[in-house]
């Protein structure tokens, strides 16, 4: 079963793709950031975003999409801007008929370090623990791509 | 100069078409509003809008789209659900060359009645009017979508 993991955000989105095994393992298959250009309309930037997810999940063709849901933020205008990417993550994996499941911050830090007060170095360390990879993900939002994939594995049966 | 507006919702997204004629004339070409189904997952609804908005602009042929912005809501999670949607509108307009535009409540109201603080019904008031329409476009939705229209025109030159 293959898990699709996004992290949207205004201008960047953190995706991590995994693969989950017999035995509750896991197999990192990839990660990334799209960085959508400044230099385009808002509009343009979400038609940017939802082609390029797009041509990703055709690629890799998950079973399953996990999407990071908002809860904090630092202004209003940032948390509709998010929400924003978000909905056009969750329109380009119901285009492509993948379940989309979303997971907020306090439940992928509970999933994946048990604590859902950890920091954000505690989950990129257990991020990198897990798909036992050398080095934690760069950028940052690639790591929490790859962190919401794995909570949506180890919450998904099957 | 055909302009689209929309009014996006959570569930109920109006829409309102009108033509610009020379001397600021406004035409009445259509409105709605699309009701995504309430037994299909949030990412299914979003495409069940993005689906219904795609069609209605190939049909209607915009040259401009106007979308209503937030900045009044219930709850914070009404707001995110909104602008989810409002990311797939702006999108579906983007996938179609068709230039976004974007107007707060404060200034359609300051455009169709002159008064930022107008009351809703005193905006439909003047939508009918503005349009000569016999009736107050109903429903609520699809006059908003009228009234973003009406407040992109008027603000567009050409």
């Amino acid at each position: 079963m293959i898990i699709f993991g996004i992290d949207p955000g205004s201008e960047r989105t953190g995706y991590g793709v995994v693969e989950k095994l017999p035995r509750f393992k896991l197999k990192w298959l990839g990660h990334g950031c799209i960085i959508t250009p400044r230099t385009k309309s808002r509009a343009e930037r979400l038609l940017f975003l939802e082609k390029k997810l797009s041509s990703l999940l055709a690629k890799t063709q998950p079973d399953a999409g996990a999407v990071e849901s908002l809860f904090f933020f630092k202004t209003l205008k940032t948390a509709m801007r998010v929400s924003e990417a978000r909905g056009v993550a969750l329109f380009a994996l119901a285009k492509r008929k993948i379940p989309a499941y979303e997971f907020s911050p306090l439940q992928i830090k509970m999933a994946i370090t048990g604590y859902g007060r950890a920091e954000k170095k505690q989950v990129q360390y257990m991020v990198k623990e897990v798909l036992r990879l050398e080095a934690i993900p760069r950028p940052d939002d690639a790591a929490d791509g790859l962190a919401v994939a794995i909570a949506c594995a180890f919450a998904l049966k099957g």
